[in-house]
């Protein structure tokens, strides 16, 4: 599925994010590298989680697992969005069928004062595993990743995941001055991270704050928009194109371009055309396959594939991908045939 | 806080609901009867949620105790959304720290053909406690509810509660008849258990729908709405206020209020009076205070109580309450001073 090799030559993946012309809709999945596919859950036996992502090799490995399986047109860094902060210091760890748990959660100012910052030396393991994986991808891109501060900020409050998120919102509103400096060192962790493997050769970057649909948009845009500014901001002279994803976030699309993203991800609740009203022409869109629908037969993936590239034309460019991450119990069979369903749609 | 007695004078509630002039702003509480409270934990000691809402002197009793300790504006009847399902005799437990687990999910015509309907009969023991409450409540009004079509879908074609509701969307788009047959039943079943409740002298009814907000518009229009529709317009003759309710609905506002309801409720996602601009002058709205500010200090939960009741306003009609249910953990104190200072605030 490659496109025939010329050195540097911009891969669809980078021209859609530039809102430039494409020989084909490039097309990737979040959660591509993990539980959906064997090999992963063979490789992963009997190795935790941050284990993988502090091993290049293993990194390496899973995070070509899907390029070499579905031909997709990116691969995206094996990590976690908490990679970053227990390189930083943070007693955190991910504990199966919970998620990432926080040994001491953040609840002062002193504790925020502890909090990083993170040198570049702390994340060598990624910087050496972006470097080997852009050697061994040759003309596919490089998606480099890191969680967004206000996502960042609800696992280290709460302790771990939080599905009203009370104590985060407890600091956000009762707190500011605690909250934003708590935001302040996460979006300076961000900032290097993501410098780091855009230096070591990512050629885009995503920022995931999965959580930024909890918010209203008032609480969004005075709380979180800020933060995650910096971080987009503070990426502008790198050239490389960053993609701005969250989940529920119909209500903010447009802060998300605003920030400082080339590609705004939209979940599966708005159309692609109505995402472009709202965040305006100037930038490109993710999006927008609710993961759902690939357990319903592949007529319904096909028909739902077909409106979602008709509504993509609206955009300055279009990344096909899932409104939200592969879900574990996907048919990987699936994934590898909607890649090949964009790419004949499309094909110039 | 309840206001002098006249006979049969439409309370608050009813007149914020209808549009019409109220002496004070009506307020209560999604889940204001449950766990926040140490009156009901201490009456659940050792009964079974299922149990509880099965017998009418405890239904009664969980029911009466927010209404004493807040002087809230109305009561909402103690019972859970799967209360019909069983009393139709789909075997259904809720099971503690999981929810609803169905023994035998659906997935099959044959399964659709067994389910109802429901005979009033069935739910004698929710008529005994309407009538009592609405007995022992004398000027305050109770409010009958059940669960939408959708949300009572999911938990029958996923066998519990589910984070993704792949199952439950696989059937949606692969299998449309199956589909339209399963939920034409839970229609059928929710409008009986509705209409039974305010024969027995419920007051208001509301139509929760949890998970509406999973959906696109285009899916929740064609999937979901039309039975919606059959509940809510089935009751238009009872002349009973309808409030129909999901949480991340920012997308389907104005089509919750179409199905037939006079109430549309809000989450805090939306503004109310953005909300008010979504759905339209002719129906009222109710919330949308965000339940995780209770934990944040009294300064800010006065600050956001005093910006909601300026943005409901904008609205024919305004019922404070919650923008979803009260968490476990809530300092009931702050429900009661919530309850005092929108009495306060709004007193003519």
């Amino acid at each position: 599925m490659n496109l025939p090799s010329v050195a540097r030559t911009p891969t669809p993946l980078v021209l859609a994010a530039r809102g430039e012309p494409v020989p084909v809709t490039p097309v990737w999945f979040m959660r591509q590298a993990g539980r959906s596919l064997p090999e992963y859950r063979a490789l992963r036996q009997g190795i935790p989680m941050l284990e993988a992502c502090q091993r290049p090799d293993l990194v390496q490995e899973i995070t070509m697992q899907p390029v070499r399986r579905h031909g997709v047109d990116a691969a995206i860094l094996f990590s976690d969005i908490v990679v970053p902060l227990r390189a930083a210091g943070v007693d955190v760890d991910i504990v199966p069928g919970v998620g990432p748990v926080v040994a001491d959660p953040i609840r002062t100012l002193e504790q925020v004062h502890r909090l990083g910052p993170l040198h570049p030396e702390q994340v060598g393991f990624v910087a050496a595993a972006v470097a080997g994986l852009v050697a061994e991808l040759g003309d596919v891109p490089l998606i480099g990743f890191a969680g967004a501060p206000f996502t960042l900020a609800s696992y280290l409050i709460e302790g771990g995941p939080s599905k009203n998120h009370e104590r985060t919102k407890a600091m956000m509103y009762g707190a500011p001055e605690l909250w934003h400096a708590l935001l302040d060192r996460l979006a300076d962790i961000t900032l290097v991270f993501l410098r780091v493997q855009a230096q070591a050769g990512a050629s885009v970057l995503q920022l995931f704050d999965s959580w930024a649909g909890a918010l209203s948009r008032a609480d969004y845009l005075t709380a979180v928009a800020p933060h995650s500014r910096t971080v987009l901001a503070g990426l502008a002279d790198l050239g490389v194109p960053r993609i701005h994803f969250g989940v529920g976030t119909g209500e903010v699309l447009d802060v998300m371009g605003d920030v400082g993203a080339d590609v705004v991800g939209v979940d599966w609740r708005v159309p692609l055309d109505e995402a472009v009203r709202r965040i305006g022409p100037h930038r490109a869109v993710q999006g927008n396959l609710d993961p759902a629908v690939l357990f319903a037969g592949w007529d319904a993936v096909e028909r739902e594939v077909r409106r979602i590239l008709a509504e993509g034309r609206a955009a300055r460019g279009h990344v096909f991908n899932l409104g939200h991450g592969v879900l574990p119990d996907t048919d990987p069979d699936v994934l590898t045939r909607i890649v090949d369903l964009v790419h004949d749609l499309t094909a110039a």
